[in-house]
């Protein structure tokens, strides 16, 4: 018979073992998504913020930029006459500011320019894991919304056991519990909203592009799950094929 | 007469120069004031969020390091075995995980760390322009609280016009209205309650303490704006005199 400390020993090591082998690679993306989403959060508040401050300086150039990385590097790489001289204007109603109050702003665009080189090396990471840990399911939804399928599931076996209709509406829960405790609407689509073929799709047409590509998720997840052949690129290329002609002959 | 033409220009030019000189020193403050709150959150944020992230590696070292920035700066310095090694511990029950999986994780706390700087950065900048816009001000009431009192008044002319009870509550605007509508207690201080004076108060006392360091902060802030002979050392040791010897005779 074994000590009782002995027994008490091995349990906290199979304990230990246990927790070892939970982590995972679902979890690494879990974490590694969820970053993502805050960083992008994070470079749209301080963009905005940069954006009220360096105005004082400078507010014509908030009307001339729109896109916040084009902003951000701008502000970096050229000073107030070089930026005048390409936007044709010949001064600013900005008012003139000495190195010591304009160093914290152009300080800050300096540090959100880190933020977003950060967030596309955690891109590009999530694109290789992904297309590795489950190459069907990122080839045909793409590996950010595959990320978020997959988080939104809890792993890649709990996405490989959803039916395609829960699929469709993942990242959709608040609109859902509010379709079923007002009777608003119900959604037609939660992360998919993101997907190329559901973006290019007409409004009306949406809710049928959202379903028919969950459905393809569906299959795409079983077979990353159970290794099974890949399909997931004829599958991308059936549905291409289908909604490019509709809207091509509509 | 006039051309209307050159009117137009005439008008223009004015509306221009107001411009220019309605940035002032107090805009510059709040903007950089704003900007250093949110660094503060988003630097809170990431945290948590590398914490949950880093402890599937090595879950102890969250448990032993409550300091963000300590936290932050040893996943920089030191790996999982010299880590292990400074706290005693043989091993660690997370997970092994290899570079590819490491390396998005030691990025992120490295961007923490620059976040850290920065802010670091907008403080030195708040100080010193607290110093030279509103000395006395800053000197009673430090620069940080001093710039969100600004801040929440609007401007420095606007904060040497409050009654020193209206200073003494800004920040606490939320739970003032909420004294006013539902009856709820009524706030004793607003940004005040970071000041160290009120801080080292015992609970019963921290509404008095509050008070009487608005009513000095009312004084300064009206030294400051209309050029008035330093006071503000003389009036912190007054405070700091009286609320020492309270504490220490009761």
């Amino acid at each position: 018979m074994l000590e009782l400390s002995e027994l008490r020993r091995k349990n906290l090591e199979l304990a230990k073992k246990r927790f070892k082998e939970s982590v995972n690679t679902d979890l690494l993306i879990i974490n590694a998504i969820n970053n993502f989403e805050e960083l992008q959060k994070i470079i749209n508040t301080l963009t905005k913020k940069l954006r009220e401050w360096y105005s004082l300086y400078f507010p014509e150039l908030d009307r001339e930029v729109q896109d916040n990385e084009a902003f951000v590097r701008l502000l970096i790489k050229k000073n107030k006459k070089e930026l005048l001289n390409e936007l044709g204007l010949k001064e600013s109603i900005g008012a003139e500011l000495n190195k010591e109050d304009l160093e914290p702003i152009i300080s800050l665009a300096r540090l959100i320019n880190n933020l977003i080189k950060e967030k596309h090396l955690l891109e590009e990471y999530l694109e290789r894991t992904m297309r590795s840990y489950c190459p069907e399911t990122s080839t045909i939804s793409g590996a950010l919304i595959g990320a978020k399928l997959l988080r939104g599931a809890g792993s890649l076996k709990k996405l490989a056991m959803m039916r395609s209709s829960t699929i469709q509406l993942l990242g959709a829960e608040k609109a859902l519990f509010r379709h079923i405790r007002t009777g608003a609407k119900p959604p037609k689509y939660g992360y998919l909203m993101q997907h190329p073929l559901v973006q290019n799709a007409k409004k009306k047409d949406k809710g049928r592009v959202a379903r028919a590509l969950a459905d393809k998720i569906f299959i795409c997840a079983r077979v990353d799950y159970f290794k099974g052949a890949p399909i997931a690129a004829r599958l991308l290329d059936e549905l291409e094929e289908k909604f490019k002609k509709k809207s091509s002959t509509e």
